[in-house]
Parts: C-alpha cells; sequence; structure tokens
C-alpha cells in the first residue's frame, strides 16, 4: 500500500473502528510508515485504534510508535491496555518508556505488574540517560557450554517469539557470566551433536553498562555486529544492544555533532533538541556560547577602538574589518570541519603523523586560497570604491595572511580540543571566530601602521 | 588479546613469518583491531605476513583492510594471490577494489579470472559511485516460492560459506523478480513441509540500483533492517545491501553534513575527503565558497565605506562592527544548526506545521539572548572604554535586534534550502554570514543615523 492510500485507509478506519480491517493493514504495512501516518490523527483516535487490535499486533505497533506519541497515548489508554503494553513491550522499550512517566504514575504502575516484569523494569530503567545499560534488552538468548547444538535449536525454537535477536547465542555459566558468543548460521551449518563450547567464539566483544551508548553503537559499527553483550560490574550479562538501536543512536549522535559546532552543546550537559529541551535550557546554553563571544568580542573592539588615530587619518580602513574578519573566520570554519569529519570516520587520529599530514596538505591549499581571495578583494575594492594603492595593499596583504592562518588555526583545533579531551566539534566554531577576530584585526592594523604609520604624530 | 599485546606480537611475527602463529592471530582477534595495527607496518610487511596465510583466511582478512592498504597491498603481492583475492573476496568488497584500480591493471587482471567472477565483477563495478548498486553485493540466499521449507534450509546449509547473509532470504521467480522476503527465523520455527510461498512477506521493501546509496542506508535504518533487496530497471533482483554496510554509509555520510556546514561541497559535486580529495579539488571547492563570501563582503565593506560622515564624527562605532556582525552570524549558526539536525533525525520536515513550530519557539529565545547579549555589551563597552550614553545605545539596541534577526534567520534557511531542493547543510552556513553581515551594518549604521545625525550637515 503507498503512502497515499495508507493516510486514506487510516483515515476512514478511525471512524468506523474496524478492527479486523485495521488488523490486516498491520500485518502487511510496515509500522515505521503506519507510525508517520498516525502522528497526524488525534490523539484520541489513535487510542481507539489501538484498542481495536489484538494485544500482540498492538504491542508490535505501539513499539513502533514515536517516543511523543506514546507517551500522549498512555493517559488516553485504559489501565488493562497500558497494564498488558508493558508486560509484552520489548524490555528496552518499556524500560524507556517506564523512565518517561511521572514518578506518581509510576508508583501507579508498578504494582499492577508481575513480579518478572516489574523487576526487569526496575533494573533495566535504573541505568542513567544515554549509557549503554540504558539502551540495553534484557530479551535475548543464553545457552550453556555443555549444551548440544541441537539442544540449543530446541531451546531457540521454543522461545523464540520473545527474543528481540535469535541470530545471536550468548553462551553464559551458571553465575551469568559471559563465556561466549554463536552465530544462529553456525548452530544451523554444524552437526547437531557438537557441544556449544567447542563452537562458541570466546573472549567475544563486550560493553560495560555504564559505558556512553555511543560506545556500544561504534563497537556494534566497527565489528559488524548484529547484537552487542552488555555486562555490569560483577561481569555479569544483563543484556544486548541490537544494530537497528546502534543505528538509530548513531544517527542522533552525528546529527548532534553539526549542532554542538553551531554552539549549543553545554560542554558536559545534554545537547540541545529543537522538540525535546524546554525553552530555558535552550536559553542557557545558547546564552553561555554568545557570552563566550561576547567577551571575546570586547578584546576585539577595545583593540579596534584604541586605533582612533589612524582611523580617522584613512577612514576607508574601516570599511574592510568586516570582511577580514568573516574570511579568517570562514577559511577555519572550512579546515576545521574537514578534519572533524576525517576524525569522524576514522581517518584522521590525534597523532602526530595525522597531525603532520593535516597541516601539510592545508599549508599549500591556504596559501593557494589566501593568493586567490585577496586579489580578488583587490580588485573588487578597487572598481567599486576606486581606493588607493596603498590601501590595497593592506587589504590584500592581511587577507592573504589572515587567510592562511585561519586554514591552519581551524585545522588543528580539533586535535587541541581532542588533547585536553573535549569534544572537537563543540571547542572548535566559537574559538574559530574569537581568534580569527582578534589575530585579523592585530594584523589588519599592523600592516596599515606600516604603511600610514607616517601620517601620524 | 588486547591492543599492546597484538601490536607486539604482530612486531615479531612480520620477522618470523610464523604462517601457523598469524593464522592462530587472525582467527581468535577481530579483523577491525589486527587492520588498525597492520596500517602502521610498511606495507612489504603486510604483503609478507598474508602470504603466510591460507587463502580463506588471508581473503577474510583482507577484507578488512582500509581501502589505501588494500591498494597498496595489490601491487606487492604476487599475481596468483591477486588473482585468488579477487575470486574469493565479498563480492561488493572486490567490485570496489576493481574499480580502484588503474584501467591497465583492470585489462591485466580480468582474462585472469573465471568467467562467472569476472561477469560478477563487471556487473556490480558498472554502477556509478556513490549510488546504491556501488555498494550491493550479489552474495544472498535465493529461493523459489514453490519450495518447502526444508528445502530451502537444506539450501542454506549447502550454500552458506558463499553467503554474505543467510538471515534474510529472498523468494524470486524465475526472471528473477523479487516476490518477497522470508527470515531465517521464521524458516527455522514453521513446520518443515511449509510452502515458501505461503510463509513469505510479500511487498518487501526494496532499493533501485541507481538511487544514491544513502537513500538504501536510510530504508535500512527506519524499517530495522538486516539487510535491503536491490533492484535494475527489469525489475531483477541484483543484490543486497547489508546493515553493517547501511552503518558505515550513514556514518560517512552525516561526518560530512558538518563539513558541508564549514562550506567545503561543491553543489552537486563529490564532497571533500581530507585524505582522498587531491589538493586542486581542496582548492576548487573551497575557493567557491570563499569567493561567494567575497563577493557579498563587498557589498557590506561599499556600505560602510558610504558611511564615512557619520564614521569620522563618531570613530568609535568602528570598532563594535565586528562583535555586531559576529553576534548575528553566531545566533543564526545556533538556531540553524539546532534545524538541520532535527531534519536529520526526522524530527522536523519541510511542513509549514513545523516551520511555525520552530519559529515560534525561536522569537522568545532569540528575544532573551538579544536583551541578555546586548546588555552584557552595553556593560562591558562601558567599563573598557568609558563610551558614552548614547553610543551604548546605538550598540546595545543594533546587538539585539541583530540577535533576534539572526535567530529567526538561522532558523528559516534550513527549510528554505530543503525547499529549493538543497542540502540545508551546505547552504546555511554561508548564508548566515553574508545576509547577517549585510543586516547588521544596515541596522547599526541606521540606528547611529537616529542618534548621531544631528552632528551632521
Amino acid at each position: 500500500m503507498n503512502r497515499e492510500d495508507l493516510k486514506f485507509t487510516l483515515s476512514v478506519l478511525r471512524r468506523s473502528l474496524d478492527g479486523d480491517a485495521f488488523t490486516h493493514v498491520v500485518r502487511h504495512t510496515p509500522h515505521a510508515d503506519i507510525a508517520d501516518e498516525l502522528e497526524a490523527l488525534p490523539v484520541a483516535d489513535v487510542a481507539a485504534l489501538l484498542q481495536t487490535l489484538q494485544p500482540a499486533d498492538r504491542t508490535e505497533l505501539f513499539s513502533h510508535l514515536p517516543e511523543r506519541l506514546q507517551d500522549a497515548l498512555l493517559p488516553a489508554l485504559p489501565r488493562p491496555v497500558v497494564v498488558q503494553l508493558f508486560e509484552t513491550l520489548p524490555s528496552d522499550d518499556r524500560a524507556d518508556l517506564f523512565n518517561r512517566l511521572s514518578e506518581e504514575a509510576q508508583a501507579q504502575l508498578l504494582p499492577a505488574l508481575a513480579q518478572v516484569e516489574r523487576e526487569d523494569i526496575l533494573r533495566l530503567a535504573a541505568y542513567p540517560e544515554g549509557s549503554v545499560g540504558s539502551v540495553v534488552t534484557s530479551d535475548y538468548v543464553a545457552v550453556t557450554p555443555d549444551m548440544t547444538a541441537q539442544a540449543a535449536l530446541d531451546l531457540i525454537r521454543a522461545t523464540a517469539p520473545d527474543k528481540e535477536t535469535v541470530y545471536v547465542i550468548y553462551v553464559l555459566n551458571a553465575e551469568r557470566q559471559l563465556l561466549g558468543t554463536l552465530s544462529l548460521r553456525e548452530l544451523v551449518l554444524c552437526p547437531p551433536d557438537s557441544r556449544i563450547s567447542d563452537l562458541m567464539r570466546k573472549d567475544p566483544v563486550f560493553a560495560k553498562a555504564e559505558w556512553p551508548r555511543a560506545q556500544a553503537a561504534e563497537l556494534i559499527r566497527r565489528y559488524d555486529l548484529l547484537a552487542l553483550p552488555v555486562i555490569n560490574g560483577g561481569n555479569r550479562m544483563i543484556g544486548i544492544v541490537t544494530v537497528d538501536d546502534a543505528m538509530d543512536i548513531e544517527k542522533e549522535q552525528d546529527a548532534t555533532q553539526l549542532a554542538r559546532f553551531g554552539g549549543t552543546a553545554m560542554m558536559g550537559g545534554p545537547d540541545l533538541d529543537i522538540r525535546e529541551s524546554s525553552i530555558g535550557q535552550m536559553y542557557k546554553t545558547r546564552v553561555f556560547w554568545l557570552a563566550i563571544l561576547t567577551f571575546f568580542g570586547i578584546l576585539t573592539s577595545t583593540f579596534v577602538a584604541g586605533q582612533e588615530e589612524i582611523l580617522s587619518e584613512v577612514i576607508i580602513l574601516a570599511a574592510f574589518i568586516a570582511p577580514i574578519i568573516d574570511m579568517g573566520g570562514n577559511t577555519g570554519s572550512q579546515s576545521a570541519t574537514l578534519v572533524i569529519r576525517a576524525m569522524a570516520i576514522g581517518d584522521v587520529k590525534l597523532k602526530w603523523r595525522d597531525i603532520w599530514f593535516v597541516v601539510k596538505r592545508e599549508i599549500p591549499i591556504a596559501l593557494g586560497l589566501g593568493v586567490t581571495i585577496a586579489i580578488l578583494e583587490a580588485i573588487l575594492a578597487y572598481f567599486s570604491k576606486g581606493v588607493g594603492f596603498d590601501v590595497l595593499m593592506v587589504v590584500g596583504l592581511t587577507m592573504l595572511i589572515v587567510t592562511v592562518l585561519g586554514g591552519i588555526i581551524g585545522a588543528l583545533l580539533p586535535f587541541a580540543a581532542r588533547r585536553i579531551g573535549t569534544d572537537p566539534a563543540t571547542l572548535s566554531s566559537p574559538m574559530i571566530t574569537s581568534i580569527m577576530d582578534l589575530l585579523g584585526v592585530f594584523i589588519y592594523f599592523y600592516i596599515a601602521y606600516l604603511f600610514f604609520g607616517h601620517l601620524m604624530g
């Protein structure tokens, strides 16, 4: 069914509340598409539609709805339905959902759940947001090392419906410590009486529950895993992170990197989200960076104010302050973002060899850019304002030096950020602007003095 | 084995060239880690080490090496080894490797390959770089709709070693057109005599070979797929894109977004890569954006040059040009990057409803920021330079207006970029700087005239 048909069908179904028809849609249409269309409907209609479904279909669809919609639906659904959702949702989704409830709602919900579910939720929900533990699911297949391949396959057949993935099997000892992993592929291909202990891959890649969740996503990507086992302080396995969750984590992480570069990350605080962050948080984080820029800007403007003498002699110099400081910042942004990008995909690391490689490439490019821009600016300045040759020389030389310096400093800043342990994207942009402003006006007026100093005193 | 041990072991092995020991390392250590350490060794040593391995282990390890190293190794390996690599590498890796060879090397290699491999390489290598076809692997499991589940499992057991993934099975008709998909999980769980045609999921999500590869990665992420089938013009299935490749594609795509924002993307051209792009390409792409900024900058400087009169009266005004244009650009970058981030993770789309939501949030925040920054600037200006009250008013009011305008315009630019079909990150940054420069000086001198106009003429 294409999206137009789906939209139409749902608009009909929300009035007719035909359970059979909606069930058919749910079982034959990708849930991500249904979720998109449901977002546009009134919450009460979505709640009514959900209640026309069988519990299994309802839980499956609910788990694919965006968090905003899930949160809006819970108060609109009858209590038995909410309890049933919490009992059947995948364990990572329901732990998140639980954490988003108010304390009151949490207290009301817990007694209604069976003990197994209640303990599972509380255990997973205890992990701090942003940690690996917060994205873990406890629905994984565990076998013991002495089992045969056939016994393992039988276990999988019996428990598969409740498992997030059966493609990776985890071998645990009696203390639930992780001994090794095995893939379903290997299990299917080997003789049925093989021992798990002979088949399993020892020393598996793993993550600890307290690590940042982005680290789990990176491990999954680096080692091409379908799922990553997660252990707690006692080396006991608590769950897994699956590759689809890893993709979502990385998507959000990378999208955030750009926002950080634009100056919207609190050092060591949460990143801003245009929907999720409150107006207060947005204001506080953004004013922090703008205030830093204002302070640095005062240095620049104080310096320029001190150049009153030469400015009154050659007033036209004021006109070029803007293009000059712009150029330094822009060339710096270019080289900084190129380096940050290379760091993100692992092409460049914090090593002297890589720093030298980057600088060695940047110098000729920045020189070429500087010469081109200096000449271009001089030509345009001449034809637009008919300025004198000496002013052209001052502007041109400054443009050249500022462009080259901007490129090199911009290339080095991400390394400096990594060195002091900050995220390169967060540190680079405000630093580039501030540094190149100050350097720009220093160089500009110094060169201006060389040419026009004779006019004064 | 931890990384220090691995590094030490490899440094020993590269001299001893002990095949058994290296084979043991290769079979018990994640290949991504071995690849990292091999990158630091001389190419001749790596070539020698590879030749101590059995063909299967060697191919497996080679496929995990970074492209740079693969390209450097090929000339250093004996021809029979190169041919054997091309015959056994996963089909997507070898198509890429082939495309990176010189035309001469390609012509020399092809006759040495068996026909099946030669045709497979040529077919996949024909797809343009950046397309879905260029990341496709032809190693997938295909069954016919009339087969039984048992027959399908037998087929998988027989052919599994050559398949990239056996977890998703593709149901094709006699013309190799895609009828449906099935997961190994479902196959293992169902009765052995079930018909494939009854079990399969019809209308599967797919991609076409000519689509941009980022679109395939997005489909995999959106629908939580392990693999995505790819069809060609005749609706025939040509291969699959697996989730691990999708993660790598998205990583590069997102890292690139930041570089575009920094002004290093040619509209409609390839993105710059600090290692891969030539110095010429880097120069050309970057000078393009800097030149655009120079042209816009001329408008700004021409305008300021025209304000000679008021500047000679109130020379101190020149000192604040820099902070004012900075603030507009920075506030704009903040809001633009927040919107771009939200667009990237799908929280905000090109709809009036979302545009209104963003602007509605930005206005109070920008106002708050503007008032704070204006007061801060005024206070700092007073204490650092002791400027008069009227100058403080001019600077303060300008800061306020510029900050508010910067925030709102910055928030709208990504929508405008989407509207005209450009990548929001590419368009926003240079536009923000240029627009806010011009607006900034317009507003500044207009307000200056309001306060100081009486001093003139």
